[in-house]
């Protein structure tokens, strides 16, 4: 099992990773409201990991989350927003969303600039259409806001030596000085603010904020603290990531509901090859990729998810019938969201919004 | 001896330096003028050393220096403003001067903004008042390029890697990620233009070029071309250079008649301890440092330089006679700077002029 902010390889022990990395399971009593207010990835577990997340419930927080522009967007990328989007509703806290252009450029050294800058729009129109507050979010692209960030990046990078740097990050001969000075970069908007920056992300990028909380205090700012979401399945079955490098294993946010129907139908199942064996033996919810996404993400409702375990299990459900249910409530998800990116204004999450208008005129 | 961008020390050999950094000695019939129309510096031999200069004559060059604001400057610090004077009066050349005020954060773990932020625009001014063309020179600050410079340097710092920085520019394990960026970033302005850069500098900033003339080319940029003055003698004698952080040994821009007078009067001298031994004996004006100010810098008349040369050597000509008449050509610039000094107007070669509109407009 290797994790890391660039790999995850192998079958992921999440009981592993909070010992490894060492952070605590969440339970979510830490929200004080009745389980049903919670949204279905809290309440079910998909969020299984924090970091002094109450300490940042106690003292008061603001956001951050971030997006290397590098490809198409698909599911397995919304789980830190789609979290964001609640914690700003219930708590009116400001979320930043920082699109790490810089990071991605010198990340792949083959990549352009025109790419980059595509799927940097197409990527900020993905993510303003989860339709957080305009007047509460800013989104960023580094290489536009970097003057606003350079001088702090620079008191940061002041105080990580190359050592450190190789530890934590894995750094070898091979990396290049771009990667390297990132480390500082992706840091900045930890300190956007003088509360407790709160950081829904993978645990794979815990690495970045063991160094900043090595070094907040000694500049004035608060620690991190962060909420850590599982891997989101391979539509190719349990045990690998989604990875837009694959379009076999990904549901992007622009399928159409034909394209969707097709990936779901070839998706990994946990039914048995005929459909007199399945009304057997019955099928194994607990490995079939359609039951996953519903579970963490799509079906709200708790008694309509455990009937369909147990219709599943049991033979009853065939698994046509529950990828046909699927379908049908991810497209009812990717309908609303490609209806909301037509006209969503980015603009005002980039420059004009309350937020965003304050951030350009502030300097780090 | 030790050179290298952050330390000198001990006796210069400037031969074994041109062996060492592997350029060229500089033969200055490559100017295509009688020596009567070269500038002091350039005739009797303190710019000592150039790097492909006959490309940069053939092929068109602009010219980049800059200067790091971590301190008040002194006479020690002009030798490359005053050549790229000459040079862009000569040529017409474009001038770009950076304030690497980013590198100067970095490089002492200790100095805070509002320092580095006082001495940055003290230099300026005094960078300002040599009397460049304010439409084809740009002066600018770093930390307020750096969206200008910041893509550049993205694709500047992707081509290095750690292991080439390490071996180039001496970084360990303590050294801080700022400091290995700036690497990067000092190389954005020598892709200013298609054509080639021409560089004055000393020859301790060459390894910053080497990797430059590595890379530049592969991102469709001309390779460096450079011409290296000789380190500034301290008032305390040969061997040493000036430096800010002991007052007793330089000549800052900002002295009165009577500090400089003070200073000169202090400063080593090829004198014999009492008159009588010097009438006997002769001076030894080789290692006079009033002698070598004149020389090199402050002294533009060739009889006149042969004539005090001759006039020490012999004995006739009284330490004291020097000093006095040192004392006079310094003050002569000192006092047309510090006059220009006071009317220059720096947002002319910052923001204003045509060069530094063009460039604030304008994208890397």
């Amino acid at each position: 099992m290797i994790v890391d902010p660039w790999r995850v390889e192998g079958d992921i022990d999440y009981d592993r990773l909070i010992e490894e990395f060492g952070t605590k399971r969440l339970d979510v009593s830490i929200f004080n409201t009745p389980p049903e207010n919670l949204p279905v990835m809290l309440r079910r577990g998909f969020f299984f990991s924090h970091r002094d997340l109450d300490v940042a419930l106690r003292d008061g927080f603001f956001i951050y989350t971030g997006r290397g522009p590098s490809g198409k967007m698909h599911i397995g990328h919304l789980p830190p927003f789609l979290l964001a989007k609640w914690l700003q509703d219930r708590y009116g806290a400001n979320l930043y969303i920082m699109i790490s252009d810089d990071e991605k450029f010198v990340y792949n050294r083959e990549i352009g600039w025109k790419e980059i800058d595509r799927y940097a729009i197409q990527n900020i129109q993905d993510i303003a259409s989860i339709g957080f507050d305009p007047d509460r979010t800013f989104i960023f692209r580094d290489t536009e806001y970097i003057r606003n960030m350079y001088r702090l990046s620079l008191e940061i990078a002041r105080k990580i030596n190359l050592s450190t740097a190789k530890a934590v990050f894995g750094f070898t001969g091979e990396s290049n000085l771009g990667l390297i000075f990132y480390t500082a970069l992706q840091t900045v908007p930890t300190m956007f603010e003088k509360n407790v920056p709160l950081i829904p992300a993978g645990i794979d990028q815990d690495p970045y904020w063991r160094v900043q909380r090595d070094i907040a205090e000694s500049l004035g700012y608060r620690k991190v603290s962060a909420i850590h979401n599982r891997f989101f399945p391979s539509l190719m079955g349990p045990g690998s990531k989604m990875s837009s490098s694959k379009p076999e294993t990904v549901i992007f946010l622009d399928e159409t509901k034909e394209s969707l129907r097709k990936k779901i139908y070839r998706a990994f199942s946990g039914g048995q090859p005929t459909v007199e064996l399945h009304r057997k033996l019955g099928g194994n919810p607990d490995i079939d990729v359609s039951f996953q996404l519903l579970y963490y993400m799509f079906e709200d409702d708790d008694n309509t998810i455990r009937e369909i375990y147990d219709r599943y299990r049991s033979g009853e459900m065939l698994t046509g019938e529950l990828k046909d249910y699927t379908i049908e409530r991810i497209w009812e998800f990717l309908e609303r969201l490609q209806r909301n990116r037509r006209s969503v204004n980015i603009d005002k999450y980039m420059y004009d919004g309350k937020l965003a208008s304050e951030m350009w005129n502030r300097y780090f």
